[in-house]
């Protein structure tokens, strides 16, 4: 209704109003503020593609998808117009002469700029298009697939997604002068590199097996734990979770947690929302769920405030990202400190005392490992090797050495060698996942990249702020989250992922405080 | 984070793609053919805003409303942008020359096409821009000066505005070749004038003084009906909501429900979202706004399928999208066959039986006269009242012969001369209402007059269809929501309020059916 200018009390404003700032650059104007300009444009149509995209997770009718799809189309296709545009590099060229007026956050929004269209320009459009479609319609395959187990249904899809990724990989490898699956890792994390990913996966490909034993065997000497029993009003679980992640420090002024179907943490820059999913005869789930999701959320609303619509300002990158999930789920929420904070606050939220939420039971509850063909269901010591094997599998078939006719069979070869298990049904293997079929594919490895980057991160604040576990054990969670603000969030995308965390730890990220918390948890002094 | 491609495990996309839609015309592309795909794109992005203006009223916290005003300012700059555009005249132009190959449909979507870029493209850019940054303050200082009912507050930002407003209708009555007020109608009601407005108001204004006093008096014979007492679980008032929208045709795959502050109906093309506000003592007003606000979603869930995105496709204009939510709630909804239908249910919904929503006393309650300084808490006998008045007093000021500061003292002897009310309190006189702070001026008249409409279209319609009232008295909605869809809601913009109104009832709207109306309910054979 453009012309009838709907009013705040009828609806939604449909005024057609131009923006306040100009699309044509006065002559004074840099090079580097009209690119600031239009980054600037570019965040507040992926904020509104975040809402809309967190809209139909959560809150839209299915009826509405087709809608809605075609919504988040315009919103992406003009970002894609915006980072695509000739005058854009020509504004990037221009500004490289600006350099020396620029400051260091300047001249790093600068590099991500730059990344941010060799990323964009590098696929040809037909191409692009290409793999939206067909990763759209894989996904709706794959829904199908996975209830009935039917893999040669998505065989033709995914090898249709296969050969896009491919040809993504090598256009955006040709741009960046690096090898196909070196450039579909980096669009999830600028700079990770499979030599870098080989070189933690291989000796973790060694260790692992032991550990994993060795665990079990302590495990086994042991009664396991209580099992959780009874009804959980989704309310309370909901109150519940609400507490906590205000103590973690979440602003509910500017995020929200709802319901989705799969978790995540999703919205727009200044409004970060996170879902979890309920169960009322088991809280641990959804409490640790959120939990995981709390830490992303924290990430996303402690980026360095002057820069939140830039470039320089967004997360690092994947690897980072899950390291903060999987910092505060597992490093500090798994914890015996925070486990003593979190077990009363159970017996009150749900009015009765259980010996199944005493603090031991708890702890042992949420350590357990126990090997099992779901990646999302695995335990902090056998969720890598879910990682390994998919890891694995994806750049074989990147490289042509395995077809997509042989993935079923490759898959439960792997998991029979990685976790001594026999997958029988497709459903529980290769179908689980949807990141292949909608185009993930170099996504896998920063899972346990950034439960190794955790581990290290949580052990160099620990050893910074002596203050941090004792914090824990009384649910403050400042000390920990102010060094986190200090040393990863506020960094953005100032440095590139490694320097960060060396500036934090000493060292880039190796295996050593992820060995050192799994031996220390399940074999050693906290066991 | 364009270049990370974050994928559907992992919160929204925000990948860079383009649409598949190219940009530039192919040649042998006509320009109508252009058109349509110009405005198909206007109607997505209005359609994006339109469901984050529902989210910023009924879900985002607080502190992100900065950030989303961004997000809607760019919306709608884009589709101002698109509208005004020169490539955009040129091809009205060059289709007028195709006028030939025209279907009558097309023709109309030519015409409303036409309109929306007139009355986009009259307003010069800085005042566009003047007029959201001086409404967004007003509405502000409006909320405050309300709260503590303290006109001189507001003044000199209503000032602004009202400046602002009327330099707009001048621009626009240049452009449309009409007068300032006329121009301001215009925007919501293409085609109502004043002197059409006159014409209705003119009689209206004499007869219903006396109308309301015969009510009151008649109401005054008897003892007041019972009023509602005890406790209304807001999530049975819901369902009992949910029910009865159902049963008025809601297509809740296409739409949602929902609580927010002020109702309204938002959302987007196929997501039409309405809202409620309950009370958990008193669940009569929730249950009647709901049906409001059903009564303008079956409109836009009723619209042409086959024009859903163009100009043609749109609901016409305001007073036939009041006329809509009048005649559910109105004509059939507080009718006695209705109410009749809805007694037992409210007793089953709450568990109990009460005299107080006993067939009669429900229909007592629902048309008791009583006049009151509050517009939105008018009954149906006295609410035009409150609109002669508003509208006498803006034409007044966009004309300059009513000042700001004299509005107060206006509005308190307009409320005392059309409803004997003595006004002490600015708050519950001329503060009350945000469409004027807002820029809303020239809506006020669309209530009435659809309530007017909605009473001849109501009329109409039984008359043509026996089955409609003995329907509402078994909750059967389909014999009237039938005859809507096929006389309103698919005509879209294809003709003029009037034409529609003719088309349907024999004759463009009067106060015949109106006035017959009131007398029957409150003075005759239903009172």
């Amino acid at each position: 209704m453009i012309a009838r200018e709907a009013p705040p009390w009828r609806g939604p404003a449909r005024v057609a109003h131009p923006t306040d700032e100009g699309d044509t650059a006065s002559v004074t104007e840099t090079a580097y503020a009209c690119l600031e300009r239009d980054f600037a444009r570019i965040a507040v149509l992926e904020d509104a593609a975040g809402i809309l995209g967190w809209d139909a997770r959560t809150t839209m009718p299915l009826g509405s998808a087709d809608g809605r799809a075609e919504q988040l189309a315009a919103l992406r296709g003009l970002v894609h117009e915006t980072v695509t545009a000739e005058r854009l590099a020509e504004r990037l060229d221009a500004a490289e002469a600006e350099r020396e007026t620029l400051d260091p956050w300047q001249v790093a929004n600068l590099r991500e700029m730059r990344r941010t269209r060799i990323h964009a320009a590098a696929v040809p459009r037909d191409l692009v298009i290409a793999r939206a479609k067909a990763t759209a319609r894989a996904e709706i395959v794959w829904r199908e697939a996975r209830r009935t187990s039917d893999f040669a249904l998505l065989r033709p899809h995914l090898e249709e997604v296969l050969g896009l990724q491919r040809a993504i990989g090598q256009a955006k490898g040709a741009a960046l002068g690096i090898p196909a699956y070196d450039a579909l890792l980096d669009q999830y994390d600028p700079g990770l590199r499979q030599s870098r990913v080989d070189a933690l996966f291989g000796p973790l490909r060694r260790i692992l097996p032991d550990l994993i034993a060795q665990a079990q065997e302590r495990q086994g000497r042991s009664a396991p734990p209580r099992p959780i029993e009874g009804a959980f009003p989704v309310e309370a679980q909901r109150a519940l979770a609400e507490t906590l992640m205000r103590a973690a420090g979440f602003d509910f002024t500017r995020g929200r947690l709802d319901v989705s179907l799969h978790p995540f943490c999703g919205g727009a820059t200044g409004d970060v929302r996170i879902t979890t999913r309920y169960d009322g005869t088991d809280f641990t789930r959804a409490l640790m769920g959120v939990l995981h999701e709390t830490g992303h959320a924290l990430y996303e609303q402690g980026r360095p405030a002057a820069w939140q619509r830039q470039p320089v300002g967004r997360a690092r990158g994947m690897t980072l990202h899950e390291s903060q999930s999987l910092l505060i789920e597992m490093q500090a929420c798994r914890s015996r400190e925070f486990l003593g904070f979190l077990s009363p606050l159970i017996g009150r939220q749900f009015g009765r005392e259980d010996p199944a939420w005493s603090p031991e039971n708890l702890f042992r509850l949420y350590t357990r490992v126990a090997p099992g063909p779901i990646r999302v269901d695995a335990d902090e010591v056998t969720y890598p090797a879910h990682i390994l094997l998919r890891y694995d599998l994806e750049r074989a078939m990147i490289a042509g050495d395995l077809a997509v006719a042989d993935l079923p069979g490759a898959f439960k070869a792997g998991m029979k060698a990685l976790l001594g298990l026999t997958v029988t049904d497709d459903a529980d293997g290769c179908l689980q996942d949807i990141h292949w079929p909608s185009g993930g594919w170099g996504y896998f490895p920063t899972y346990t990249l950034g439960a190794v980057t955790a581990a290290q991160l949580f052990a160099a604040a620990c050893e910074a702020d002596a203050e941090i576990r004792p914090g824990l054990a009384r649910g403050d969670f400042a000390p920990l989250v102010g060094w986190l603000r200090a040393h990863v969030h506020a960094a953005g995308s100032s440095r590139e992922t490694d320097e960060i965390v060396t500036a934090a730890t000493g060292r880039p990220a190796d295996l050593d405080a992820f060995l050192a918390h799994l031996r220390r948890r399940y074999l050693g002094a906290d066991a």
